[in-house]
């Protein structure tokens, strides 16, 4: 059975025209869904309000105590709920998540290398059979880009590994497309030209592509986890403007092996 | 079926070893559970970190914009997934809800009369239906304190309220045992005096001890939504200190008809 599994980004969040209108959209999707969203301008508006600092080391960003809270309060309660009371206005009976609901989402903390991340989790199981159970009770879950790591311990992590970890586990019982959306076409050979649009991309392509710096930089979670959740057994894998979900378009950049 | 519904409120949430003992204590609890919870001084941590101020009209808190998203952000986020996880890492199945969440609890804004409460819920209905569904897959459901208008709009709403409403609902088709927990023995005579202990208050009693300004302002939601639930249904209603919930314990103030 179709399973879509849709990943909005933050610029999607940031916009309540957009948003609104993928809602709507998202409402009218015919079968099975489920979605992930990120965080947006919100949580570091939150965060300069409350006087957190967001820390760098070596251009990454590590998420501490005060941060984690931030991505919990923000991701988890106040984009998690706008999300699920417009829906439950357009008649879709949506639950709000993080992967310590239900223990959807179980995840390792990361281990301190050259880097300590901080509260961020690196994902070990996604919980399939609690997802189905919720789907086949005609529930859309919404999750936050967070998980837990069944210690009591929240932790953040990204919103495309748990739209690709999601899709990936879930491809063993339906068929599932894996679509992150965002306010662009697609993937663009030139960000500021839509008419740059990558149309289909393979690994390969795409290799080298990143190689010669042609891909910018938010696109490489996406790619990366989109041809993972690919090789895994997810039937389809797009990227595309947020406008652009439903279930017979084929626009936006199709990933193909 | 027995039903434990039980709160705890903001005491028991901003004392961690208490929170802890409590959620452990929960978590070994037999039997059907859903558990209530408010917010804290976490809230008011950070409204006051935010800028925004509590106001009060009439000496009654109104809820703006701004206190709507805070109540959101720390209830419906920040406490509710501490509760979340730290609950799954006692192998108890929970998920945080609000009364967005699979359209659980519906209510009307209030409407405008002497005071503009503003963002704030009266509860319409109880959907027993979807909570009794993730009953049946051995989840347990923990409510943060809002609610939802059906049409898009998230609104805070008293946590003994839920409570008694919940209870109230699912006593149709469960032995509801509706407990208000906090950090006190129970209703005391004198609220310095734990040996004042009111073991057992029916309605006429109340009235009396509340006309004499005997009963403590922060007792009275217990009490009336306590009796409100006892009159339709609800088993038993009790109110006591948050580490005893064992379904065989009579300690604290029991509510009698």
């Amino acid at each position: 059975m179709l399973l879509n599994v849709i990943k909005i980004g933050g610029e999607v969040i940031d916009k309540t025209d957009l948003l609104n209108q993928f809602l709507n959209d998202f409402s009218k999707l015919e079968g099975k869904k489920i979605l992930i969203h990120g965080g947006g301008k919100k949580a570091t508006e939150i965060s300069r309000l409350l006087g957190i600092e967001t820390k760098l080391v070596d251009g990454r960003r590590i998420t501490d105590e005060k941060s984690l809270e931030v991505a919990v309060m923000v991701y988890g309660g106040l984009i998690n709920k706008k999300i699920i009371s417009k829906l439950q206005s357009l008649s879709c009976n949506a639950i709000g998540l993080t992967g310590a609901d239900g223990n959807t989402i179980l995840a390792d903390k990361r281990p301190v290398k050259e880097i300590d991340y901080g509260w961020v989790g690196d994902i070990k199981k996604v919980n399939t059979e609690q997802i189905d159970s919720l789907l086949s009770n005609n529930i859309t879950p919404v999750f936050a880009a967070l998980t837990h790591d069944g210690q009591g311990n929240m932790l953040n992590t990204n919103a495309d590994t748990i739209a690709s970890a999601i899709a990936t586990a879930m491809a063993g019982k339906h068929n599932v497309r894996l679509i992150y959306c965002f306010d662009k076409q697609g993937v663009l050979e030139d960000i500021n030209d839509e008419n740059s649009l990558i149309k289909k991309i393979n690994a390969a392509q795409y290799e080298e592509l990143k190689n010669k710096k042609i891909i910018s930089v938010g696109m490489i979670p996406k790619l990366d986890t989109g041809f993972s959740a690919l090789k895994k057994g997810v039937k389809e894998v797009r990227i595309t403007h947020c406008n652009d979900i439903s279930n017979n378009s084929k626009n936006g950049t199709s990933l193909v092996l």
